[in-house]
């Protein structure tokens, strides 16, 4: 079985790890990490900086919030790419920019060593009961060497295509989601108004061909003004920026993406960063009210 | 068995009185519709206006193109109103704007005749399928005497709320439908652009939130590059500008909604009008290479 | 000297009335306008109906809300066009649909009568000093009899071209005015949270390429926060409309256009349309603070 | 009379570097630049690393595409503030991130040194005829030490505030021209395709609310179909970014700026970048014909 290092230890990657440990991995993470001592107690050797844990390990892990610290962990001082050997495989499940996949893809191949892009999608949800949605990008072997890790922590698992292209895919899924949580935000605001029935609404598009699972859960969560997150405003607007700066670099005019965007910084420039995303539903009353 | 009047023999007009047919309703048409003498063929009566129709009918049915057609139909000269004997019922089942089925319901309801509006989505294959979802506002008693021939043409019939609820919740669903098209258009040309394969993010997408009927329908027509309707442009742009109207009278701001309707517009200019709504893809397609 | 009618005595068309009057030109008005005791005062002669005042004139000229006034003021019963005599002139400066105004011509040139749209800016200062802009469209020989009467309203006259193009200059005007405001609006929103003087940045501004009238005007009264009509936002959202249906009809896509008219609804939302257009940019401030 | 260094020698920095050797400076320049020669021949001494130049300067300007460029130029190996002696001044005349020139100003002041951060508009004509409008960031003393300078090179120089203050205002002007244009190229595409004379509407509009620069020679160069540059689209799309970037920082939704950067990417990826930015009307044509 192969050695295991993770780096990242926040809410998901947490969970992300004890499944690894429960599995049987042997995992090393980082000794300054507020979730350290949990994983240790569950059987986790702790080390003192990322390049240790890199020495450790066959198979190296990042579940990080951006493309900065990903690069600190790896090309930093004392970073991972300064322990890990020829022969091992990085996988980067944090959101990042498809190029930052590229380009630690071409730094770490320069070296021997093989690299995915491995972004999820599911949430805490997901990560704790390992049902995420996982979309890898990065070469053939590499996949199929990574793929009994990536089943344990997740469920529908897509080799999509060559490094970047898993980052791309969630790029897309976070335009996606965003769109379509506005488009059911405007619906409602325009049904609430018409003094409809929000719930018996929501129930004949899901029949028909409005029907998405945004409609059936973000949907529920406007009927119930419930906003308690969930994936929250300030980290999808984070990753539409992501999606936006990659439309920019290929010169593909992203309309709806922008103006959702813009919609996430109205509601963060209010305080409400926090909420899940379904709250620009919230926006969309309030400035029709 | 109600005694039906059937005016409007479209495509989709055309297969939904075929189905009453078929249940054994008697069944009147307007003589000098092309598909009248099919009907005729089929058992139906063909009468020379509209308002001798509605003297034959217990239940009058329009599905027409327009608010206009309607109420021309309903209001004009030998129109359907001076016909239609107090205690009948009037359904209308065109897209209309709810401002228009909200007028209709109270001229109607003055001579004694019960009205509901009661919009479909599903297009051709629902109608000739009998699966259409029916959309229907007006009141409870209304709604439960025309249960037994809304149940002849669909399959998912909620019955939303008052006069007009039908049509809010018709243009709800087109608003949706229409930015969700748009999220997956950016989407796959962001993808494309990328070099990423369009069928494995889609397989990827549709295991998580990003997940909708339109993913998955639209989603591969865009991979197969098919853009025969289906639902045409012209039709939706044409139920887009119902939305925008209600928004403005209503005073909610319709961002997406209204963004959308100018990409549809951007079709029309360049002759695509007839094709499938999925071509909002096409044109990003074009604007992004 | 000709004889004029002028139907439509708002705070704009009671000064342009009074400057013909204090032209020297005899002037017909309706009865029942609160504003005819003055004008009568002033010199006018009150008539009971639309059809008595066209029977008294050699041109008409109308200052209406919209569209439908202007349609049965005209066509309505006991209407102008039962008055007007062949060879007469009929003066549209409302602001309506460019289609409204080819339609009108069409009707009353079967009539033998001719017709200009003529609609103004300049609002109720320009209106009151006579130093309206006047955006003309008909034929040259009608502009040219127009002329003289148009000089004593305004000063800056132009003939555009044929029936409509009037209107549609008119409808262009009113898109490149809210999106230049819109503009302003999100430029003092992100130079107001940076923490920049606003008084000094539209100094600077106003010596370069941003320099317009709408950011010398309406950047002092957003610095100031005097949001006072001259022109009230929900007039405005009006004026969009006309211009977002023309485009609809012709299939030109109106991006920004539609989107400053879905920002005007939000103001509406709020119980802001009686503001100035400037408070666009009291819309920029609430949703980026 | 202050010994100054210039370091960005295109087209617009070699016009403004000759004022300055006009004026009377003695200057550096760096070798290795195409335009050395010239402005060596005009008097300027040349130097091998951007550190000697510093060394030689009382007052450094640097004129540099983007953010990256500045920071190299400053920051990197035998940078300029490695040469740069406590009591010197710095100025930034290119267009940066407000954020870049905070940082730049943060770094050098702990050296001692002075920072100015003073972008400019008006192009190459500006340049060349010392017209530019400078906006300037920075303390009240270093710019009234620059004044001088400035003056031999523009026309309409402001002191806005402190560090950042030039830039963002530099970031509002190009959401402003970017926006105004858009604006332009809707109503013109709207008018053409009504069939409405562009020169005469042009000339109508300048009259009333909707004159603005752009209008007026923007509005001239889409009658001519002349979209020779002038301002490069690509060089406004980076310009836009800025704006965009900055109001993600500080939560400032930016709608209709969002916008306009989607079209010029729609232009980019036609291979349209090069033109000027007054092409994005020539996008609006090829959207509605």
């Amino acid at each position: 079985m192969e050695k295991v290092g993770f780096i990242g230890l926040g809410i998901m990657g947490k969970a992300m790890a004890l499944h690894l440990l429960k599995a049987g991995y042997s995992l090393s993470v980082l000794e300054k990490n507020k979730a350290a001592q949990e994983l240790v107690e569950a059987g986790a050797q702790a080390f003192a900086t990322n390049k240790e844990i890199a020495e450790q390990s066959d198979v190296l892990i990042t579940m990080l919030p951006d493309s900065p610290e990903v690069e600190e962990v790896v090309l930093g001082e004392e970073g991972a790419m300064a322990g890990l050997r020829a022969g091992s495989l990085f996988i980067d499940m944090s959101t990042v920019a498809p190029a930052t996949a590229r380009k630690l893809d071409e730094l770490l191949r320069e070296k021997g060593i093989e690299a995915l892009d491995a972004p999820v999608s599911g949430g805490q949800v997901g990560a704790e009961a390992a049902t995420l949605s996982i979309m890898v990008g990065g070469s053939e072997s590499a996949f199929e060497r990574a793929r009994p890790l990536l089943e344990v922590m997740g469920k529908n698992i897509v080799h999509i295509g060559p490094a970047g292209a898993g980052q791309t895919t969630k790029a897309c899924n976070q335009m996606i989601v965003g769109m379509t949580i506005q488009a059911v935000a405007e619906a409602f605001a325009l049904a609430r108004k018409s003094g409809v029935d929000l719930a018996k609404m929501r129930e004949a598009l899901l029949g028909g061909f409005a029907q998405s699972r945004i409609l059936d859960l973000h949907g529920q969560r406007i009927i119930d003004q419930n906003f308690k997150p969930g994936f929250k405003v300030k980290l999808h607007r984070k990753d539409m920026n992501i999606a936006l700066q990659t439309g920019r670099e290929l010169s593909v005019p992203l309309y709806g993406s922008a103006q959702v965007a813009a919609q996430m910084d109205a509601l963060l420039a209010q305080g409400k960063g926090e909420l899940d995303h379904s709250a620009l539903a919230l926006l969309m009353q309030q400035l029709s009210n």
